[in-house]
C-alpha cells in the first residue's frame, strides 16, 4: 500500500483505468481480467497488474477484479469520490466549450468560477455561473476555496494568468494553452496537447 | 531497430519527448540528458533511455543526446517530418477554438476542410476554409486523400460521425466528445479527456 512510492507515470494510467472500469459498470458488467483491460487499452496486462499492486490487492488470481469495487477504488486512490470546484480562466470559444462540456461531473469536477478579461463577456451568465472579470479571481478563489483551475487563454496570456493562479492558492492548472508554463515545485500543471496524440496516431500511418 | 515491436504505451511517450526537445531547442540549447529530461517531464531517465533504446542509438554514454538530432529522429519516427491534412467534424465552439488552434502547424497537422451540419453554419469562412456539409465529407476526404480527422461534435452524434469518418477512409481520429467510440480494427482513436488530467492531479491533493 505504499501509495506514495507510486511513479507518477503509473498514475497517470489510473485514470485511463478508472474510465475503463466506469465504461464496463455502466453497460452493467460485473467482473473483469488484466487481459480484457489490455486488450481495450493496449496496456500489456503484466503492466496494469504491477500498476494496480502499487495502490493494492485488487484481484483475486483466476478470478480477476470486480468492477465496481475497483472503480470505486480508484476513485478513493485519485480523490474524486467528492467533486473538485474548478475555476476556468478564460471565456473564449473554447472556454465557452469547456463550460458547456459534459464529461467532468461523473469524475468528479465542477466548474463553479468563470473569468475573463474582455468587458463584453464580463457578466455574461452561463447555467447560472457568472463570468466574472479576471482581477476578482483571488478572492474568489480563496472564498471558495478552490485548488484546481483550467487555463484556456490564448498563449501570450497564459503564463500571467497561471502566475495570478499561483498567487491565489491553485495547486492544479490543466492548460490548454499550446505553451510550457512555469510554476513552483508544489504545483501541478498537465497540458491538453492534441497534436501529441495526433502524432502518437501518426506512428501508426504510412 | 525493431520499431514495430515498441509497446504502444512508449509509442505514447514519444509525442512528450518531442515536445520537451522542440522547446529546449526553441530555447537555443543543444545537447540534453536522460536526467534532465526526467526532471521536465517526471519520468525516470532509465524509462526515459529503455523508450529510445527501441527506435535506436540516439545518445553517447556521458555526452547525452544532440537535441536537435534527436528532435528530427523523433519526427521521422512519429512520421510528422511532413504535415498531415486533417478533418475537423463540429463547428462549434470547440471546433471554433480548434480550427483557430496555434499548436497544430508546427507539429506536423494543418486542419484543411471543416464540416457541420447547421445549416446557419455551412458556407461560413475562416482563413479561407469553408465551413461544408458533414454530407460532404465522404467526397472531400477522398478528395484530399485526409487520413486524419478530428470529432468535436456532440455526445450522441459522435459515433455517428465516427461511422461515417471510417466510410471514407479515416485511419486515426481525435475525439474530443466524452463517450467511447468503437472503430475497426485498422483505425485508431486517441481521446481528450480533460477530467483524466484533473484526476492525475487530485492524486497529489488533499
Amino acid at each position: 500500500m505504499a501509495s506514495n512510492e507510486a511513479p507518477d507515470i503509473v498514475v497517470g494510467r489510473l485514470p485511463i483505468y478508472l474510465r475503463a472500469l466506469t465504461f464496463m459498470a455502466e453497460e452493467g458488467r460485473e467482473i473483469t481480467s488484466s487481459q480484457e483491460l489490455s486488450e481495450k487499452l493496449g496496456i500489456s496486462s503484466a503492466q496494469i497488474r504491477k500498476d494496480l499492486s502499487h495502490f493494492g490487492e485488487f484481484g483475486k488470481q483466476g478470478t480477476g477484479y470486480e468492477i465496481a469495487y475497483l472503480r470505486d477504488q480508484l476513485k478513493r486512490i485519485l480523490h474524486v469520490e467528492h467533486t473538485w470546484p474548478v475555476a476556468l480562466a478564460g471565456y473564449g470559444d473554447l472556454g465557452h466549450a469547456l463550460a458547456n462540456y459534459g464529461g467532468f461531473a461523473a469524475k468528479g469536477f465542477e466548474i463553479v468560477a468563470l473569468f475573463d478579461t474582455a468587458p463584453h463577456k464580463i457578466g455574461q451568465e452561463l447555467a447560472g455561473k457568472q463570468v466574472r472579470d479576471l482581477a476578482e479571481l483571488p478572492t474568489v478563489v480563496r472564498e471558495k476555496n478552490i485548488k484546481v483551475a483550467i487555463v484556456a487563454v490564448p498563449s501570450a496570456e497564459a503564463q500571467g494568468v497561471a502566475n495570478m493562479l499561483v498567487e491565489s492558492g491553485i495547486k492544479a492548472i490543466l492548460n490548454y494553452a499550446p505553451i510550457n508554463i512555469s510554476v513552483p515545485a508544489d504545483v501541478q500543471v498537465q497540458y491538453i496537447d492534441p497534436a501529441a496524440h495526433l502524432q502518437h496516431m501518426t506512428y501508426y500511418l504510412e
